[in-house]
């Protein structure tokens, strides 16, 4: 987890896309500050903005060796199934050996890894595991307030911008004088929050009752924003998600979806489901625990142009007949008027 | 797990009802063959058939000395969370301590207790933790076969019986030379069929991907009757119930009720939902996979009397419009013809 000292190094060696390197876009957009280069022996010498649009001017380098003060070696790409590429073993070998602290989000726990458990033992340095967790609370289904406004971000796919809408949610309504809190479900969201749950890595049985305790630890906020995972239509992860729409218990939720996205990521040969039909299913089952809407689209519009964009959401702000916006190209002004709205009618009831 | 050999103690002691020993119970109706006493100190001195409605002429006894020959000592019940109760501690480590091999299905591993562990090592005693897993593929939606009808056991709750059904269907099927597998998914299941996957301890990303495993490894056979866990609209354990239903992909769901049972077992502030709204909510989350319909209602009328389970019969088969029979009261037959009709259908196809 990033705290104002350190200066990090992100990893994405080998990263095949963009969309593979999200955890290191994410942590150079909302943690930016922190990051003094990114390590990527294919992207060496370009700037993270030429190679990842975000960054700025952040350097990307070939080896540890050019950036001898950094303090922290984050792993910044998440590979299907979670684990370490061996390639990069000595890359984190190497990072342990001198002392550097190790964070990572995969489910492979670095901290198993016997070289490097040996090289970071003998240089006192720290591997910090994000998924790492030993959840064993039961869902109770009590004690969750009204007076603490719950939003869940949900999609139609996985790396689609549900993380990334709740951060933007959260920045709009703090610049509203809302007291809002960012509830970090992945291992990226935890590593730039400093705080959550890596639900996907809980033992299933108890998913559910670790989502319910950040909701219960955290409802002194005024509005809880918490990141949704993939989406319950997903041929692997339907359990994740499921269990944090009713983990959760959302008042509300914010649909999150890709223009010009068709098939499921990592899963090509399988549709998406179209968003009328996922809305309905993700409203029935939040309903079987509460009554729950969708009360805005978040729309992620990455692959089209500024005019394309503008198109697409009038054309499905007609469909949905619900508020719409690209929150990077729009901003979350919308989506923002939509969740105060949804505030006040559940004060008033 | 049990082999013929096995003369096995079942450990129930403490447990405040039936419903907590269903572990204890399902092995007395399955592979009763095999146990030659529960060990149970409030009980001791009856039958198991006095103490459970099971098990014929079984003694229950006080003290692991009274049966001097028995080899293994099964955990009988699952207590809420999974935990080992303390005061079993002392049975456990002495049955270790004699060389019993001990099984159990808690999340909390006894091989991980110091004390149980040393002593099972001094004497050789094998421990079987049956939830320990270490599943880590996910699923890939791809290669499952028509030919091998999938139906899953769904219900309106917990300890309601999907896993009795199941086998009872299995036995049903078996009786008409069909080739029918049962796929355990719990720690019960897999005690009494050998093998299966503990779904329930899997990590959450891998649950699907456990299931789906489990199918495709046993599409040689005919008709695979997959046990269900829980209930996609239990209030801790709908992740396990999502996940179990996309990772086995059912053609067809038998529905599981209790009459009588009005709020979730263990969580009994939350009211049960409707079975007709259950249904749909099933239809609709496994159609987000593929087009899937609950043919059939295994009722479980244990509470009420053989002329009420009649009438109660007669009033949902009226209402929902589906066969229906309590598998121990009224046989399998009817549920059996709408599997075979279904696989009749799908082979069509």
């Amino acid at each position: 987890m990033a705290t104002s000292e350190e200066s990090i190094v992100l990893l994405t060696d080998g990263a095949a896309s963009l969309l593979a390197a999200k955890t290191a876009t994410s942590i150079l957009r909302y943690r930016g500050e922190n990051v003094v280069a990114v390590l990527d022996r294919s992207r060496a010498g370009q700037t993270t903005d030429q190679a990842f649009g975000v960054g700025g001017d952040t350097p990307i380098v070939a080896a540890l060796s050019d950036v001898p003060d950094a303090t922290t070696l984050t792993i910044g790409i998440a590979p299907p199934g979670g684990r370490v590429p061996e390639d990069w073993r000595a890359i984190l070998i190497e990072a342990a050996g001198r002392g550097m602290k190790l964070v990572s989000g995969l489910h492979d726990f670095l901290s198993n890894d016997p070289e490097i458990a040996a090289a970071a033992e003998k240089s006192g340095s720290v591997i910090y595991d994000v998924r790492r967790n030993n959840e064993r609370d039961l869902a109770k289904a009590k004690d969750l307030r009204d007076d603490c406004l719950r939003i869940l971000t949900v999609g139609q796919d996985c790396s689609i911008g549900k993380m990334l809408t709740a951060l933007e949610l959260i920045k709009g309504l703090t610049a509203r004088d809302v007291d809002a809190k960012f509830i970090a479900t992945g291992q990226t969201g935890i590593m730039i929050e400093g705080d959550g749950c890596p639900v996907d890595c809980v033992v299933s049985d108890f998913v559910n009752g670790a989502v319910e305790k950040q909701i219960l630890a955290n409802q002194h906020h005024e509005v809880l924003i918490v990141e949704g995972q993939a989406t319950i239509s997903h041929p692997a992860y339907s359990c994740v998600s499921a269990g944090l729409l009713h983990g959760s218990t959302p008042h509300g939720m914010i649909m999150v979806y890709e223009v010009g996205r068709e098939n499921v990521h990592g899963v090509e040969h399988v549709p998406l489901q179209p968003l009328p039909k996922l809305i309905e299913a993700h409203e029935m089952l939040a309903g079987l625990r509460m009554p729950s809407k969708v009360i805005g689209i978040a729309m992620n519009s990455r692959r089209v142009s500024e005019e394309e964009a503008a198109v697409e959401r009038e054309r499905m702000r007609g469909e949905l007949g619900l508020p719409i916006a690209d929150p990077l190209r729009h901003g979350v002004d919308e989506l923002v008027d939509a969740i105060e709205k949804l505030r006040a009618e559940v004060k008033s009831r």
